[in-house]
């Protein structure tokens, strides 16, 4: 005895196949499931392009119901099918991966299959009807793939934006609270890894949310790239066999129903081909990725140790380190950190390269680039709020530690130099290197400075800011 | 009335937690869960890193057994709930995230705890009862993280790259199939997209054959790399605290489990932060995509059509093209070869920043390289047989196009020139180009060469092989 | 006899020099020639960066002036120096490595040096005798190298985009010349290089315009993130040994001289070390890049043939293709931008891997970012009046035979689409296809459609625009 | 009165030029000066590549003149000016940039110029005079610029890699004497940047020996996959208007002159566009950057300080490293060495870029890896001697800071692990860790051992070493 699923035929150019009987997607997507079995990770792992692929269709059919091309009795149940996908509802039928050929063609009939389905059954119909409503003709209406796919990777873009943003701003305010908490830690700066100047660790925090934070209005200024969409485009962005009004009343349609500014292309033909909006974004991933892993190489230098390291800071633990050195903890969240930073720019290559690869009217190799940016988001969205809550959060300072340092420190010589002259300063430093002893107790000696002048001088408000 | 879960208590350096009951992991690759929550890629979904886990404990084990350290009422159990992993049981147990900190401890833990609990069972004990069978104590004896887990990794590569190798070696015989099919299929042979002179289709396919063999020797030689293992240098190379004659004992034990021919390496301190072996054999991986990519790129090129095109071959149909373009079909398959192949180099790019990132006596991006050289494996092990079977097997030749277009050719004008001169080679392809007419025609109208002079020189034998 | 240099003895921190006695440069760029023999590009090879080192120099020196440090009989001398290196005097006197340590030191040293030797002989003094002018005390007066340099580069960069965008823009301008001249030429439209649609080829030329002119106005808008330097930070951004009020008005000098609408880093400690605008400007570079190779394989694609490909257009020939084949002309302008576009590709890894090295309060990696920023600047530069005057002014189009491509496709149904019907339109895509025939003589063997209407349906302008 | 420069008459396919009359090379070399001004790097700078097309040269004329092609009154002059050529002659002539379109023709007909050119001087002809010997009829005879190109750039690779090699032995020998020197040097080995378990500094100099010494041998293996040459295969590999003898004479003929055993490729038509070797070879160069990388940012690690960081090694001071801190020295090699290796990596990455745009029987872009990979192989030569004789043979150990950070680290509780079992050595780490006292001392305290049983066991030699 076998295993027998129930099934129903659906027939394409190609001919007929069997498609579980349950199933919302129909004959294209199942050769798609068939054709491309290779990431494993399928488009419903990106909640956020399968609702903006619902957007994009729910405001086609709008256009198509205005401008009277689709009859009512057809465009509500789209409509609501579309609602329905957006809402949340019926995402584990996007089952193609997304790693396809075809230029996104398996992920636009994968869409119009369902949501076709989803709109049958709305109307009493049976799944795989299409007689009744069609998923090319009623659904697709007035759309190719190749404008209908790069706006809704577009629009997912523009949603999973949101989310990236809400976790880097987060994670600066959590490294601002600590650059007001260590307001008062003075420490040694280092340049080129050797000691330089003093300074604060409240200065070493802010400066980290400083840099953040100019990535915040960065992202958000490089978002608006991707307001620009070719919806009505159609085929090769002549916008051949769509009606001269539609692709604005569809975009007009769009940008009410996703809540972005979006407008139409102006040279639809470019913007059919054209990935330079993802390309700069995915750029601008990688600049962030860059900036926290800088920010990760940062943490853990700083808390090299316990003793044999620079031990300035110490991060919260989070598992035990070792298996063989008893109370050993590691930096594993900042190195995580590091990790996603490497697989995003990793990503921005395959985005660089698939961009390139382009010809004529069309990249094929869209489907690519969005699961790149797309999932580069993603990382960046889940790293920062780890960063965030187990490490950052939990932040303490050993103080003496730090202020010991500066105390030891040659570098102090640098405030002295306005004082004693660079000639005596460059001497003193020499010898309190080749002896060991502390620039102080030198300067102390040779009678230099008084005391006072001495404290003055080494304050360390007079230490960490501009004068002289 | 909330849901309840049974659980059991766990503790370690951190303090306690509640562990599933049923969980075979423990509390270190639980709080690992909690950490990590990034790329939803765990460690089970590459069954080979689970087998080979499963392979070093077995060895350490055995080793361990043999030399005295354990106990054989532990070493027993612990080597019967290795052979169950290997055979593939317990997998979904291995459930941390491929990007981890840590260095891959826990990685090592969670193969340290799922083996424990596997064989506390097989004792009659219960889940996370220690004192009987200890994790670190007994299943992580005379090991570290630092060198088990990238020891595990090796071996984890080696056995897929048997799964490389053969989906290589089968495309390479359906090139090698296709090009002895298309033997007699004379057409012009391009240089930089220009017309060169003739070749046949069976040369083309036979040329991409050969590329695909070198590769066959090429990986199978890179492997050689991964034979060398760090298993018995412990923390940091010194093997601290295992026995001095371990080492080459659980080498050995891993090299009959394993059947590879694995040797320890010779500076076990060197082997413990180098990922020289990662970067050559990722480089290897990048080699092979960039070869099927460019012949992906040139069947495309080749079926270029069907009417305003190059339009030499077919492949075989696999989907509708378009909803828009009745009866449009495109050439899916290499397209999405061409992804894979960009998504490998992407991943060869994150594997060099996380291998420039070790430091001192680790590095600790070592998840990642692992997580981008398996899945660049396992993404070509998938992209090759689909190209294979759903696109190279199916291809068909258009011998009368590819034969017009050599009849049709100014580049024919090359085979002519030692027969007629350089100079009178140059002008008449000029006036070929500029009249329209056939290079040919020319040559019989100014009797430069008689018809059966002609004949002789054009067949297809003389334009195709080396003489004059 | 051996060849004697005159020589005169310079010091510093670690001891005694010979430096030729005509060198404007002293012991401090003596021994960066020594340390650094690595790219053999020196300084003096991107004169824009020599510049505006002689910019930052002289708005230090007009700064410390006003604010009364600078001696007037010190100040001019300096700044008329400076006007001289401004005005591309002593350029070969810059004469270290692109490529070297130290963070830009040497640079800096280099244009210190340099200017107080040049300031030293307007004061009738000879080279070499610091006393009555030195290079740190006087030049370098109130920076560091850590702002000094960093706000050069930033210069060198403003002044560099100005000749890339006019090179950009004058492209774009040539394609949307070749726009008006091909408006009527119909030719097939392609979509994974299978034939799509009708356009025409001034549609596909204007489409090559659109996307350069984007990014005439997205690299002057990322331009803008140059404009914040952090001149005034001194060694790490705390503003240590300068009086408060010397970076504003430093800065604001800045401006005047260079003419940019620079202002001074509201975070100066976040802008010591932080490589981000650097990072986004490679990346819009590479963005150019792609669009660039994009373009060139299109047109490498679009000029097949001259008989076995598309033939399309024809490129201007610019030099013999072979010494082989008679008559051969190779597309050679567009393959040279194709490498232009890959090195950027490459020299933007470059930036990423030194942007991603950077630590705690500085990145010494900064020299190689200045150095692939600049260079890519360079080579765009190049490339693209390369690409206009030597391959798209002169392209002619083949009219013939896109129209006939046109006539003969298949593609052509798709506008008979709505007339027709999805259904029929299918099968005769199908029977002519298989047949051979055209789609008009199926069309009209069918009585399908009148000759009249046909005849309207297909006019150009009725299938390269909307409409239905 | 203008200057004027003497001239002489040249003519191709496209026309006449004047050439300047004491130039060696002809129209097409300066056609292609006028094409190119991209990179401004020419051909000369590489004197490998230009002894190579020597030697390439050489060898064709050589087994043309055998096959009685080539009548010994030119054979013999061809020969004589190819052995100046191989022998530093006439290199400023090759004048063209290495960043070329026309997949290396103009390269190749530099050189078929050059030499004609030389050798009709030898002849007592004028240069230009080519009736009596002609570039391409004589010089480039029985070659096409698609065999003869390749060929030549694998025997510059080659060439440069003995330099290479010999730069990397050299540096590897200079880290084993450090590690000698080194050898009873104990310090704290770091895992993940935390205090791991004892070694010696010798250990560690020592791991950066084997890491090279491997390099060492594994590029000596890949160099082999450049001895397959495709001279003979013409035009397309098909060996089209060659000799069927031709090919293997004029490889063997090659093999001699260059001394390495070059064989021809069994597929010539594959070996005509394969850049595999290439993209393996520029693999290994980014594997040697990236441990050069490596080791450098240990260096700059291992010798943080002077007082507020890691303190262990002294580099040698090369250069004053700021202008405002008296007595900063930084460590400005190793940081010269990160550039080089982040350079190398980039041109890896155009060289994949490049290699993936090969198209049907060549790649157009083998230009540009030709450069890169030469130009690594470059900078990798220059940066290992500084790297040498500038830094670690320089380098001092602060034995006492080492030794004091073992006696002061919890981690040597490790060591005692075995003896005090696992569990108390934990309390002790985190008791040690929070009070600040020795571990020693409180292993004291408890009695847990004896004064003569901790001396014992904390020997160096038993805790750097296996053993229990």
């Amino acid at each position: 005895m076998t295993d027998t699923v129930a099934t129903r035929t659906e027939k394409d150019l190609l001919g007929e196949a069997q498609i579980p009987a349950d199933a919302f997607y129909g004959i294209q997507t199942w050769r798609a499931q068939q054709n491309f079995d290779l990431s494993g990770v399928t488009l419903c792992h990106f909640p956020h392009l399968v609702r903006a692929l619902g957007m994009v269709k729910q405001a086609a059919a709008r256009a198509n119901l205005q401008l009277g091309y689709l009859e009512p009795n057809r465009a509500k149940p789209i409509d609501l099918a579309c609602q329905k996908v957006i809402d949340g509802e019926y995402h584990d039928q996007f089952s193609v991966d997304m790693i396809q050929g075809g230029a996104g063609t398996s992920t636009n009939m994968n869409a119009n299959e369902v949501i076709a389905n989803i709109a049958l059954e709305l109307l009493g119909q049976k799944k795989g009807d299409y007689q009744h409503l069609h998923p090319n003709n009623d659904v697709n209406m007035s759309q190719s793939t190749n404008d209908a796919y790069p706006t809704a990777v577009r629009v997912a873009i523009l949603l999973s934006h949101g989310d990236l943003v809400i976790a880097l701003r987060s994670l600066q305010q959590a490294m601002s609270a600590k650059a007001v908490e260590f307001i008062d830690v003075i420490k040694m700066g280092r340049t080129q890894l050797q000691d330089a100047v003093p300074m604060t660790l409240g200065q070493e925090f802010q400066s980290w949310a400083s840099t953040l934070g100019e990535d915040v209005d960065r992202i958000a200024g490089l978002a608006e790239l991707l307001h620009e969409v070719n919806l009505g485009g159609t085929a090769i962005g002549t916008g051949i066999n769509a009606d001269e009004r539609y692709g604005k009343r569809a975009v007009t349609a769009l940008a009410r129903i996703s809540g972005f500014p979006l407008v139409q292309a102006t040279d639809l033909i470019e913007a059919s081909s054209d990935m330079g909006a993802f390309v700069l974004f995915s750029g601008m991933l990688k600049r962030l990725a860059i900036k926290l892993s800088k920010i990760s190489n940062d943490l853990r230098l700083l808390s090299m140790g316990p003793r044999a390291g620079l031990n300035e800071i110490n991060l919260p633990p989070q598992q035990p380190g070792s298996s063989i050195m008893p109370g050993k903890i590691n930096p594993v969240i900042p190195e995580a950190v590091n990790q996603v930073a490497y697989q995003v720019i990793g990503n921005d290559l395959a985005v660089s390269f698939a961009a390139e690869a382009g010809q004529l009217q069309l990249n094929a190799m869209e489907p690519l680039i969005a699961y790149n940016v797309l999932e580069s988001i993603r990382l960046l969205s889940k790293a920062m709020p780890m960063l965030e809550h187990r490490c950052i959060s939990g932040i303490t300072a050993n103080v003496e530690v730090c202020r010991a340092q500066v105390d030891n420190s040659i570098g102090v010589i640098t405030a002295l130099n306005p004082h004693i002259g660079y000639e005596n300063a460059t001497r003193i430093a020499k010898a309190a290197l080749a002896s060991g002893s502390s620039v102080l107790d030198l300067v102390r000696e040779e009678g230099l400075l008084s005391d006072e002048e001495l404290e003055q001088i080494l304050k360390p408000e007079n230490m960490i800011l501009p004068g002289r």
